[in-house]
């Protein structure tokens, strides 16, 4: 695409509305725009962004074997009572409205009853299990307070996944190659090295639940990290009775910020029971399905890329997340040089590569400061010096590091 | 994938609560559920189509220059205030409801206001103009009813594109262009023979609006159709006056019923009046923007094409929306079949084709009838002949025409 035609424009001033890096340099960078505390608008660069986090995890969740689908955002209320999560007093951040006829009707913040009441409709006998099933949703939380940008949001994409199964091996045998895919999706978006696995509260139904936190100072959540273990323990479970189970003491481990990407759990048979999801087992015996719940927070993820990415110049992003694969840069009002860079974007876009083309008519220092700011991996500059020697100057936008390459090397990097 | 895994089953009844040919249909073949009056789910094999909608418009708005972004749901009362479009009296379809802080928000039932508003950051000089964008998101619209299956929901997804342009030739210049993209995408979805570009209502700004309509007796609408000029007349604004413009003779018109798939119309500068988006002109003099405003319903358009396309035994889907490119169906449960099954389902992905691979433990009878229920384009069929001559039999769901094919000719006809 030209940057030219784009419609969005960097800013060089931080919004004054804005404490939170993240929505700063999304806002300067014109990923992001914002609609009220909490709740933004995804730009044409900002979305790209998205939907290749989305590719990433879906990449990874197919590969577990997960049917992706997606459910509403109108939520009936009876079926929130039957769990005893309907209640203002009970679920606090409920957006909540009334149908013409007078009928009240939530916005899903959570889709564990809906998805659960509608297998009632898939699920009868043990040979219908086991069942993993995933959504990219929008939901919708009254936050009281929304501060961080993209990392807590009124309005947020999340993929959930829930996994249905007869019993508690068949629960845990999927349980964890989901925990092994999300560490490979915090990997290949690049918080692979500062994202721990992290034991926190189970709630009713298991002792714990695990968290994904990736260390940054932005984040809510206090944890005690064991870098050996690459395992860490949030603060609310921390105890000597905890410490004993994982084998760690408490003087080993460092204290850390961090925010959580993902969150996984398990509800035993407890909501199937309430909402009437049974299954006949190889016996003929009635029980209830098993109900695990697996989320990322797609936009929150993109957010927490920025804080721990981004450098003093802007945004870093990773190779997989990068809303373009290359940054093509034109300098110089020369029309050799126009005719050049013209020909090498057509060039890398008939090969499939996906580049932003700088053919703004803007000096030099300006063109590097936004490139630098937006934060594509690879930045390909077309200058006097393309001209002469035929050799591309090739800057990868996290290291720095520069060198030259003919077209034909640079193809071969690019794809 | 193989359809034992696919989690969706097919049912023989109608479910009790739905009226509509589309709703029956999707839910029976497991592509739909319904959470409430108007409300759906889009389970596996629906979200399949969905995105394939998504990519066929997304192409075409691609191709005349749409730059994909996506807005929010929670919407700001002052916005609409503005423009004297809050007020239930005035919108009849708004959910709202409240933040913690009492502050009232609405949620998106249409998006002209928000956009128009954010793009006060982008637009100053003619020089940003034509800017041309689109989303596709998912509305909210408090229906009184919602009896049409998806074809009218109070939750569906809309792609709505907003051109900002500097003069009424300009915009007359790209609402031209986005009415053939819209007539290619109606053409590509398979209802290009029975979709008609139709004279309504234009409102305030312009004297006509545009609306694409299809024929079909469950649509709500009546047209007048002359089917020489391929252009219709909504019943609404058929007067002599508009015949004579038209030049169009009522006794050659057609009384039809038709569905809305696509509406297209300009705001005219008044949009931008009222929220004060102002450009500079080549004199230095400051206008308002021309706002123009296109919508496809992408749940509608689906429930349209099964009510227009299927037949007596089920869904008929046009190839670029079919849930995948083949359905393979393996007969009989002798071990050879199975292997050659097996084999033929991996060769077929392996070339990059999107196969259902029907392996249940079924009579053959079933599956046929669960082929031609979900509606897949192409049938291709593995049993004791296939075993034989290695040929298969490849039947068209749409003619019913059967062939046989060696495995590299079909691959050949499928990629």
């Amino acid at each position: 695409m030209k940057q030219s035609q784009l419609f969005t424009k960097t800013r060089k001033e931080a919004p004054k509305d804005e404490v939170s890096k993240n929505a700063i340099l999304l806002t300067r960078a014109g990923f992001i725009h914002k609609e009220m505390a909490g709740v933004y608008s995804y730009l044409p660069l900002g979305l790209r962004v998205i939907e290749n986090i989305k590719r990433v995890v879906r990449e990874e969740m197919n590969n577990v074997s997960g049917q992706e689908f997606i459910m509403t955002s109108l939520q009936r209320k009876e079926l929130w009572e039957v769990t005893d999560r309907w209640d203002d007093e009970k679920v606090d951040v409920w957006f909540k409205s009334t149908l013409k006829n007078g009928v009240e009707v939530g916005f899903g913040w959570s889709h564990e009853e809906p998805i659960t009441d509608m297998m009632k409709n898939y699920i009868a006998s043990y040979r219908d299990l086991p069942i993993n099933v995933y959504q990219f949703q929008t939901k919708l939380r009254n936050e009281l307070r929304a501060k961080s940008g993209i990392m807590r949001g009124r309005e947020f994409v999340m993929k959930d996944m829930y996994t249905y199964t007869s019993s508690d091996e068949e629960h845990q045998k999927i349980y964890n190659k989901i925990t092994e895919a999300y560490l490979k999706i915090f990997e290949r978006v690049g918080l692979g090295e500062k994202t721990f696995k992290t034991f926190a509260s189970g709630g009713a139904f298991t002792k714990f639940s695990h968290e994904f936190q990736t260390v940054t100072e932005s984040g809510e959540d206090t944890i005690y990290l064991s870098k050996d273990k690459k395992i860490a323990i949030n603060k609310e479970v921390l105890n000597d009775e905890v410490l004993n189970e994982l084998d760690l003491k408490k003087d080993d481990l460092l204290e850390v910020m961090a925010a959580e990407v993902g969150n996984i759990f398990s509800f035993g048979g407890a909501k199937s029971e309430d909402l009437g999801l049974y299954f006949k087992d190889e016996n003929g015996e009635e029980k209830p399905v098993i109900l695990g719940s697996y989320g990322i927070g797609i936009t929150r993820l993109m957010g927490v890329v920025v804080e721990v990415l981004s450098d003093e110049r802007g945004i870093v992003w990773p190779k997989e997340l990068s809303p373009f694969r290359v940054h093509l840069v034109s300098l110089g009002d020369d029309e050799a040089i126009k005719k050049l860079s013209e020909e090498t974007y057509n060039t890398l876009v008939s090969k499939g590569i996906e580049v932003l083309y700088d053919d703004r008519d803007l000096r030099a220092g300006e063109k590097f400061a936004d490139a630098d700011l937006i934060g594509i991996t690879t930045r390909v500059i077309v200058g006097k010096k393309t001209l002469e020697s035929k050799m591309f100057e090739v800057t990868d936008r996290a290291s720095g590091e520069t060198k030259e390459l003919s077209l034909e090397t640079l193809i071969d990097e690019l794809k």
